[in-house]
């Protein structure tokens, strides 16, 4: 174990692995070279600080450098790092202040260099109010530009995490928002159905919608943008947001001859070791395995930097820790909504293999008889074959954090949809309804797993009945009551109570998918049906929890 | 399979089994025999109806009998079963209506008769507004008194989760309670340490409370309660209501000669099925697994009681499901407390031959820089020999729900304190810390696992501090604006700022407990003794966060 540790980044991970290699060695002498002014801010907290949430700048800033010296960490701002010698254990940089170039010698290193947003190949970069949000820098320039320049129209070029949370931001600060995505759907990670429950939502908050549309450039009048030109359209705007992602910060690593892995991102073993002894790396610039799929995988986040910082600090301090991997979890808020991911999606299910099978319920947030419960919708993902659980999205103003973790605790466990039905969840009404929506979920799931009554997706659903009409047929059994709102065009209305007697209208060559509000009174009709030897009849996932009526209106 | 089932029992477990039954099995024939006159009510949600958060009776009614009609469920109210005939399968009993016996005969029978509120052996009982609190019509009785008595001072007798609910209500509803409690502390199935925080929590709602000491006598004037004499004292009540546990109703099970198991509820396997075939039995009545320990339990809960119902009717519908067990998962809230536990608490666990080690946080709902955050103090608790968690409590106005349910998904999952420090919980700053206070906690016992720092729970620092002065001493490393609230009587102050100056001060010779406020420089404090060489260092668990002041004067 070497007495002299050097970390490269400044952010997160750097910081974590520099502050718990102190708790672990009272003794290593450890040094932090960041290139920009600040040191260990809470990028995530960006969107919060330009909506004025959070006021106070300093707020974001966990440790400031002096912190960091009464442990006996020394920062080093301002400074680049331009090359790592592994042979030498040397780094060579350049002091942004003097100009100065310097070299200094490591035994143990630490590269946490971060990513850094995409910037489109477009003409117009240069102009004013075109923005990005990656740095605290950034946050800076944008709030800013918000207090100095009129600006009223604001285009957000990418629908994904950063993208939403801005947009809930900007219309805060009474802005007007749109939305280009290039992808059909905003929220690529997600399911159809859900991201179309987020864009219904998106639009009854005044914010427009543009998918399946490229940016072609940015069109400016003196020196400022102030229209955005699409593949489709063209439209005025005062101020550009281009949040079209971000790519890790490898160049240092790669001309060092680390080795970079299949998905671009720095390679890294569950040590957080680089392919060179003694060098670490850890936090946006490395890649890491997906627990469910097994592959190598590239999903940059503040949560796992730090537990990465900290593994590579236990190892490089002679300890051993290891960091397995993700399960892709993911959050975040747009105004209301909570909108939360772990595992695989439906889509991505299929893509890698599985044969899947999907729950959709509605989940409280306590006993519906407790006044002011909140409800999200709930989406758990089976493997067919073997039970076992893959994922889940959650999306609504309830606990969508709290179902999320729950699964992903369960994909660590390696459940199944059976045993996940009977897990041991708190309950009391003031916290979730008597059987937790997880297990409702995975009661769906264990039904569907045993085949009794097979479900059809939302999205077969709109393909069936846009190409088969003769051969397939919807049928609603919701009460008269509950018809305000949307309903699923063509469909054939026969509610529940009448089944019985009305089933004769049902022609029984078709497959017919039935539906309620939510699924539970669907199933009950399906199993009738087929006990009167209807053959081919599905329940439709999720009843209309999904059925996004405006998206309907705009195809 | 047999075509005609009845339930005994019509609260949680039967309507469910009943319901189940129905989905799985179109034809059966489906009974439930219910003694009282209302059904599938929630037994839970009963305090909430007293404090008036649910103003409408009807509103804890989960399924009237017209709505199981509609399934082609029969429910027959009034009716007490006498016996069961497990040869013969029959059951008779008598119409409390009309008074006339009846026979009934089954083919599958599922028992789901509940518990019942503990009756002590005092004298006074039949006084007026001497209450309990099991059933919808003990929930009248009270709300009925509130109304039309003069009721001020309410004597609760019971420290657990129902006195400790119905505390909140009745201080809602501007009375003064008291709360007797025959143990050492209130919530025996925590630890003392949480117990205490709850305490202390009370008294500042002006809530009394005495420990060790038992109820006596109830005394009455015209009929009425007016005081209650305890162990140590007498105190003035208008009203009493004894909360002193439920236990089983297995009467009719026992005396039908099923097995009674070692908990004194009925015997099931994981099927749900009694030691009779075709005789299932579900909820409160029955016994099942602790799954950490393995042993026989009765854990008693309405979340439970569902599960077990659904099982019940999938194996006597002919399918197959299993209910494994449970994990000892509880929560309550009171006033804005959320008390919350899964698995073994450290004085169990010390019970059960588990060696084990304790982690106690801070646990924030979101980042430290978004306002508002809300905050609930966590213990996490694993095994020193293989690592694996064993349990978890969580108490205060944050997160506890989602705190417990993700700890009791990791006892699902078997895993240990290294696998639970990186696992794949959803952040962003709205939602939870960088690192969720789970992980934080998995790390702390990730350190102690290890062997790095040795923890010292605070009951052992009590103990020392009162017999072992000569040879141990307690260093409270915090910095000087910390030092307003309470103290460690006799303990050593050195910021940890000054500590490598003024480490002298200290007794090498003697034990050293340190801490700070919750734990992190504490750890810090201990690591750089033990490189001084002090053997005989050991870091107080959670610091401060569990030091209840005012338990202590009382002591």
């Amino acid at each position: 174990m070497g007495k002299r540790l050097l970390v490269i980044g400044g952010v997160a991970a750097g910081p974590k692995a520099a502050a718990k290699a102190r708790r672990c060695n009272p003794e290593m002498e450890i040094l932090i070279y960041q290139e920009e002014e600040e040191i260990s801010y809470a990028g995530c907290g960006l969107p919060y600080y330009i909506s004025g949430v959070i006021q106070e700048r300093d707020k974001l800033i966990s440790r400031t450098p002096g912190k960091f010296a009464l442990d006996g960490i020394k920062v080093l701002r301002r400074r680049r790092i331009e090359g790592i010698d592994p042979q030498r254990r040397m780094i060579h940089g350049k002091n942004l202040e003097s100009d100065e170039a310097f070299e200094d010698h490591f035994d143990q290193l630490v590269i946490a260099t971060g990513a850094e947003s995409i910037r489109p190949k477009i003409e117009g970069l240069h102009l004013k109010n075109v923005f990005y949000l990656r740095s605290i820098f950034d946050a800076d320039a944008i709030v800013e530009a918000l207090k100095a320049e009129t600006i009223q129209r604001v285009v957000i070029a990418g629908g994904g995490y950063i993208g939403l949370e801005m947009a809930e931001s900007l219309i805060e600060l009474g802005k007007e928002v749109t939305i280009v995505e290039l992808a059909p759907q905003i929220l690529t990670l997600f399911d159809e159905d859900f991201a179309g429950i987020l864009r219904r939502y998106l639009e009854t908050k005044g914010i427009k919608i543009f998918t399946s549309e490229g940016i072609q450039s940015l069109i400016g009048k003196d020196g400022r943008v102030n229209q955005i030109r699409t593949t489709h359209r063209e439209i005025e705007a005062d101020a550009v947001l281009l949040s079209l992602g971000v790519r890790p910060r490898i160049d240092l690593a790669r001309r060092a001859g680390l080795r970079i892995g299949e998905t671009g991102a720095i390679w890294v073993n569950e040590r957080m070791e680089t392919s060179v002894e003694g060098i670490y790396a850890a936090g946006d610039c490395v890649e890491t395995t997906h627990l469910i799929t097994g592959k190598r995988v590239w999903i940059p986040l503040g949560s796992t930097a730090n537990k990465q910082g900290r593994v590579a600090a236990v190892n490089l301090c002679g300890g051993h820790a290891i960091f397995p991997g993700v399960m892709g979890t993911a959050i975040f808020k747009t105004f209301e909504f909570n909108v939360a991911k772990t595992g695989l999606s439906l889509k991505e299910a299929e893509r890698e293999g599985f044969h899947s099978v999907q729950a959709i319920v509605k989940g409280y947030d306590r006993a519906h008889y407790i006044p002011g419960g909140k409800e999200s919708t709930l989406k758990v993902i089976a493997d067919q074959n073997t039970g076992r659980i893959l994922g889940a999205q959650a999306i609504g103003k309830g606990p969508s954090d709290k179902f999320i973790d729950i699964i992903a605790m369960a994909l660590h466990g390696k459940l199944t949809a059976q045993e996940l039905s009977n897990v041991d969840l708190a309950y009391a009404p003031p916290f979730s309804p008597v059987l937790s929506p997880v297990i409702v979920a995975a009661n769906v799931l264990t039904n569907k797993l045993e085949g009794k009554v097979r479900g059809i997706p939302l999205s077969e659903v709109k393909e069936k009945l846009s190409t088969s009409k003769e051969t397939f047929q919807v049928l609603d059994v919701r009460e008269e009551d509950e018809l305000q709102g949307p309903k699923i065009p063509g469909s054939h209305w026969i509610p529940l109570s009448k089944l019985n007697k009305q089933k004769g209208q049902l022609d029984k060559t078709k497959e017919i998918a039935v539906h309620c509000e939510t699924g539970l009174r669907s199933y009950k009709a399906c199993v009738k049906l087929q006990q009167e030897g209807f053959e081919k009849v599905r329940n439709i996932d999720g009843g209309m929890l999904c059925w996004c009526d405006d998206l309907e209106k705009e195809r």
